[in-house]
């Protein structure tokens, strides 16, 4: 008897979350208000509020490389990461968990490194650590951390609320991070090859410090909650802004056209995406890890938007049948395409 | 320049997370409660209620083996094991979050038999998959799961409440699950080295059961609901009972002494033991995950556990000088010793 094997990648990350969830009983407890399918889960807290709470895990060999990512980093990117979740439900951060399976090479100096970027991030950030599990692994690291946060009852900005005409805004510049990301792998092949060699990194430190030590955008949340301004929906930059802006679609049953021109790029992301012969554009599109917030408004918040710092006003909602598109320099409408599981290497 | 590297095995699991989290700040946000240091974390919910979190990771290679641990029993372990923490707090569990990293070997059928795992765990026990992560591995599987409960405010049982002449209870027969795991592992070893060989393991249903599909004692939580008992200290046998026992001594700043004659071992516990030649009462005070509830209670609420289905008294609480000792079936009064990190290394 042979059985079956599919392999998880025919599905992608999300339709795998679908296909393994989706017949699951969703509302057992009166308590549960949104479960799987946003940045983070709601569940009722008391007449005004609601627990919102977020899970992620980083995985060594996956979602980072020791050789050039510092434990110190690590712990904090771990920490940022969730609460960045958080803050696209437009909610407050309070506290984490953290577990984490380590292997017998990590010494207890190793973890001390760790727990220090892990504290730095919860005293930034003001949330606290109030529990985890501690374990060992036969082999490399793995962090899985929990944010807790609470919103305001009719704040929360969820992935399905952008409507017709609402303007798509993002908080600041894309693809720094993947960019950053090439440069390390790059420069971790050269050692391997010529370890003599020493590393020459100087004039890429936006991009490495976006890819290291990423920050959730607190300013972002606190400036909405001042404005009262409450976006129609909101998602985190962490697959790339196509795979955000097709959640956002999806969700909300709407379309997206967004101008090529109105993306916002760093000087440094554009000189290193020709040196490595990539449009610039498509880092921000596919790269990832930007942790920027991408959210939608009505257009009666203009104003708003408009005094925000560090904003972007980089598209528009359409209707759904017309897709999630961009308007290129060119003057012509491209259909994007969703990225997912293993963006990375299907692009190697 | 050489760096220290310290084991982290020297400090013990416990000692490490005391360790890396002593210089955190603990009460950042006033909703924080409870942090870390008990079987979950406490955060103020509303006027009457506290939301209690707990979360454990769970790694191949370490907390399970393939080989003998089907992944539908896995996915339902994985959720038992948290919400035996919830329980713990004389807390109802309602929410959950999973995190899960796979490697390629995994296939889409493979993860479909574990979901259907924690779709049963859930459907039993009530409570809602409210959110999680799937991401790769290079190698082997992790399950971080995040359990999520209520407790009125007054009702949850900590580890610290214990006070003297407080009666010591435990809700089932100890030790069975890590004689379980040993007969496995036996047979693993044998199917190994004479794979021809069938496995006989008919007589050992309850053992093996114990270790592959444990149960969190929700049965228990209704009967404190019920007659209105909230016990004064409580946590949920995960380490072994030695191991529990000094969280409770510790945290609640008491001595313990526990009849060896009392402690409930299954006479399949009993029977096996011998035949590994094991003390039986080893098995119970340092095997572990029996995921049963250790709990202390006022003497004056002694009707109300003696009323109580699958109950055992086993010990009293006394003053904190007496330490932590086992009162022999041969009339003497033997310190025990602390389990923790690593114990099942330490007696191969």
């Amino acid at each position: 008897m042979s059985k079956k094997h599919t392999d998880v990648n025919t599905l992608g990350e999300f339709g795998l979350i679908e296909h393994l969830t989706d017949t699951f009983k969703t509302h057992q407890q009166s308590s549960t208000f949104l479960g799987v399918g946003d940045d983070a889960a709601l569940i009722e807290r008391d007449d005004k509020h609601y627990t919102v709470i977020s899970t992620d895990m980083m995985v060594e060999g996956i979602h980072f490389d020791l050789m050039y990512s510092p434990l110190k980093h690590l712990g904090y990117k771990a920490v940022v990461t969730n609460l960045s979740d958080i803050y696209a439900m437009n909610a407050k951060p309070e506290q984490i968990t953290v577990s984490i399976a380590i292997s017998s090479k990590y010494s207890v100096e190793a973890l001390s490194e760790l727990y220090t970027g892990i504290k730095t991030a919860c005293e930034f950030y003001g949330v606290d650590l109030i529990g985890g599990d501690t374990t060992s692994s036969p082999k490399g690291m793995a962090l899985s951390v929990t944010a807790i946060g609470v919103v305001e009852k009719g704040k929360e900005s969820l992935r399905s609320g952008a409507k017709m005409d609402d303007i798509v805004c993002v908080t600041g510049d894309l693809g720094a991070a993947y960019l950053g990301l090439q440069l390390l792998e790059r420069e971790k092949q050269l050692y391997l090859s010529q370890p003599e060699t020493q590393p020459d990194l100087e004039e890429a430190t936006y991009l490495i410090e976006r890819q290291l030590k990423p920050e959730a955008n607190k300013a972002a949340y606190e400036y909405f909650e001042k404005t009262k301004l409450v976006p129609t929906s909101m998602i985190d930059v962490s697959d790339g802004l196509a795979s955000e802006l097709f959640h956002i679609a999806k969700s909300s049953k709407v379309g997206i056209i967004i101008e090529e021109s109105k993306v916002p790029l760093h000087p440094d992301t554009q000189e290193m995406a020709l040196k490595f012969n990539i449009d610039p554009i498509t880092c921000a599109l596919n790269g990832g890890e930007d942790y920027e917030l991408l959210f939608t408004v009505n257009p009666k918040d203009l104003e708003k938007v408009r005094y925000m710092p560090d904003v972007f006003i980089i598209g528009d909602i359409v209707e759904e049948a017309n897709g999630v598109k961009l308007f290129s320099t060119g003057g012509k409408l491209h259909p994007m395409k969703a990225q997912g599981w293993n963006h990375f290497e299907a692009e190697k």
